[in-house]
């Protein structure tokens, strides 16, 4: 289970809102069932098999060139780790225990 | 007001868990009250005055070298908009109001 | 053609040292032959063939994995521009070219 | 002393091509003697002490809102070692010494 922050921009778009291409991205998320995901206000946030976690953002990659678009940056953060189970919540309330008890 | 993530990674912890780590770097964000904070899987968002959001970050990064740590990673991502005022709110709102019309 | 970077850190690796990690990613790049790499202080820049850049940043990731890590995070920034080839060379010199200019 | 590597986006540009943005932050950088820096096809690596490099930053951002851009992405990734003194150099060094090893 990786847990992968991903980050579509899009270059030369004229004005400088980007929110109808990032909805476009996601909506490739919607439309399979593999992998979680929880939108932030920096990116999307999926969670799943790293393989299946990484053909979704192939997807939201493409996603970004529709609409006349020649360039997209996309940025890419995976969190891999393989010794004990991580999600997207557990990682959140693991901080939140400490700052509690601190 | 820029909107900027921030994750902090110190190297060299011996164990693979650094939630007390991110957990100190996020109790640097609580004790101000100038810059508005939200706490993802992937990282911490902050929201302000890019100069105070900056001086902030630059605190919870110097907090990652407690308990012998020698070595910190920080990454930094900046979404800084001065055509109209977005909060981390706006941007996710904005996001979910176009995937519902589409 | 896509310009990639790509930044591998193991954690929970007893010292703050990770280039024998770096190296051994590197060592991934340079068994195959379709992707250009160029090394630089902050991570390695990859391109080519954009699904073969990322089969190949698949393998680096995994790679991490080597003498008993049990967490790596990757970094990814993808630059992918579709209306004239970009290389790494060409992204320097036209930058460069800017500079003497102005 | 810290290595730092920094990536300027415009958004709303009209052409995908931002060199001309890139190069007026890298001016930014050659105007001041303080910082070292070394222009990669995926961003500007800058070596300095640590507030040294991110005031350079914070002017690298700033020269991206002129001519009209309204909205400035900036990424930034902080490799702050202090067990031992580590340069844009000795970083490479160190990773093509284990190569050869290898």
């Amino acid at each position: 289970m990786a847990i992968v922050n991903v980050s579509i921009v899009p270059l030369g778009t004229r004005t400088s809102s980007i929110s109808k291409y990032v909805a476009r991205a996601l909506k490739v998320v919607q439309r399979q069932r593999v992998v979680s995901y929880k939108l932030t206000p920096m990116g999307t946030v999926l969670e799943g098999d790293l393989d299946k976690v990484l053909s979704v953002v192939r997807q939201m990659h493409e996603s970004g060139f529709e609409k006349g678009v020649r360039r997209v940056l996309t940025t890419i953060a995976i969190d891999d780790r393989r010794d004990k189970k991580a999600t997207m919540e557990s990682k959140v309330q693991s901080v939140e225990r400490k700052l509690r008890r601190s």
